[in-house]
């Protein structure tokens, strides 16, 4: 049994009775009419060595990024984010300075993405987890999965950066890290301004944020709707650090790049015909974004490297029980 | 380390900054300002071998329970459930027949319920536990903790019966164990209607739900903010099921009905010249209440017992690290 097979429950057991329910059970958040107003909802759980490792990160950038990375499911929709509870599993025996450092974590993190923290609960447990779930408002408009045919494909930065950077971590051979890749994966992005900026331009047709893997994701996107659509990618348009050649081999780095998870840039669709338009309003903005493809109807994905346009596969991050 | 720590950490670190953030972190439910509504939103973990074991509840159960425990969050507010995200760690080798139960328990509760269930995400761990966020909508006024001097304080119904089932359930000796005491412990209540005509009278001053014990939340309810307030208890005022003498020792019923929790009654109080009015209210719409005894100045909680009156100390579920 696999996650597609709890989808395959929701779908049939879930169905939305509610009209204030606005989008769909598998999308990055979910929207709610609230009044005149939306809000929206995420929850994401980090798990003590299935997400994360003390090894590689401490508590404090644990904490930290378990917040960024339920608000880029927000950014993911163009929503604002406005507040977030927590769930907090403390492994018993657990130092209360290691607790400390926790809180901290979710303290700067609040006071960066300017949320505030409302509540939570804590057990003592076995384990080690935290769950955070992160509310947000949408103003008017929102952005949902489900690319269409003939849409251009875009990203918003370097993919394949966390990866490496997780990688390298766990690598106790080389020594001075390269900062760029280590803070890709221990300090992400939740790229709250880009999504601002996207969701005004009223171009973006469909946008999520990528997590277990280019390609995984990328499925995610362009099948939500339509069970049939495909997409051709091109290698050397793939925005990736000049570092991954001096750190890992060319066949690595094509997996990582295209599997590795965990960068959290957002990737998103433009109608072809919005093209110009599109990105004449992100260099206005000073924004990054990263023409890598387009969809079409061919169901397969493809990708140009080396002069070869080859059908790729997903590997990437599917929850197995 | 125990909560009471975390609860300090947070109360130092996390000063209410926002103002649509109206009422205090450790509160059942966060409540937000938006627009001209206001949201509650609370969430609750519910993990294998230390909130429930397989042996006493399946896993529909265990699910649907889930779902009532963090509803009761939002009724102890006076707030109306809309709808919920579930964060699930499957263990590993689960089978798929019991990944079904649990999905049906959600699915029953959310129709009983009428609420939506809108997302959520799932892990493949080495643990199974099920964490709730529940989401609700606050017409205008709500009911926070913090109890004031020289009020009467009522429960909505008996305390000490969901501990006296979950004993039973381990009495492996008990034939025909009673339905009454079993459904107390495994289909709680969460109070939904008697929630919302407490907070249409305008009457209760301070209100939570029982979850830990009666002399711990009592405590919770009475100092939530002034550290001063104490109580006096009566023990025949106290409601409960006749059945505890059938099954239980007069010493350990006691300790049952003080300290026994998951009972999810709603625990509040209303002022003293107001009891009257409050009651005729109740009585009119069919709504059980019982004054159990009223708060004073006295900082400690005395229980009149067998003619004698003396002070009692909580004991109940403080989650230790």
């Amino acid at each position: 049994m696999d996650e597609n097979y709890i989808y395959k429950i929701l779908n049939k057991n879930f169905l939305k009775k509610n009209k204030s329910f606005v989008n769909s059970i598998g999308d990055d958040a979910a929207v709610w009419k609230f009044g005149k107003k939306q809000i929206a909802i995420s929850c994401d759980s980090q798990i003590e060595n299935i997400h994360f490792s003390q090894k590689f990160s401490n508590l404090y950038e644990v904490a930290y990024r378990s917040v960024t990375i339920a608000i880029s499911d927000l950014s993911a929709m163009g929503a604002n984010p406005l507040f977030f509870t927590n769930s907090l599993n403390i492994k018993k025996g657990m130092k209360d300075k290691k607790v400390n450092k926790i809180y901290q974590g979710f303290k700067d993190a609040a006071q960066d993405y300017n949320i505030e923290l409302v509540g939570g609960n804590v057990v003592s447990s076995n384990f080690f987890s935290i769950d955070i779930t992160v509310v947000g408002e949408i103003k008017k408009n929102f952005i949902t999965r489900g690319a269409k045919n003939n849409e251009k494909l875009y990203v918003t930065g370097n993919i394949g950066s966390a990866n490496a950077g997780l990688r390298l971590l766990k690598k106790k051979a080389i020594l001075n890290k390269p900062k760029e890749l280590i803070n890709s994966y221990k300090r992400p992005s939740a790229n709250i301004l880009q999504s601002k900026i996207l969701l005004s331009t009223g171009l973006v047709s469909s946008m999520m944020d990528i997590t277990d893997g280019l390609l995984i994701d990328l499925r995610k996107l362009i099948n939500f709707k339509n069970k049939n659509l495909g997409a051709q990618l091109y290698w050397d348009k793939i925005p990736k650090s000049n570092l991954l050649n001096k750190y890992f081999r060319v066949s690595l780095i094509k997996d990582i790049v295209l599997n590795g998870g965990d960068d959290y840039q957002l990737l998103f669709t433009i109608k072809k015909n919005d093209d110009k338009k599109f990105e004449r309003i992100m260099k206005r903005n000073k924004i990054d974004v990263f023409n890598i493809g387009y969809t079409n109807n061919n169901k397969s994905i493809r990708l140009e490297y080396n002069g070869l346009n080859k059908i790729v596969k997903e590997k990437g991050y599917i929850h197995k029980f």
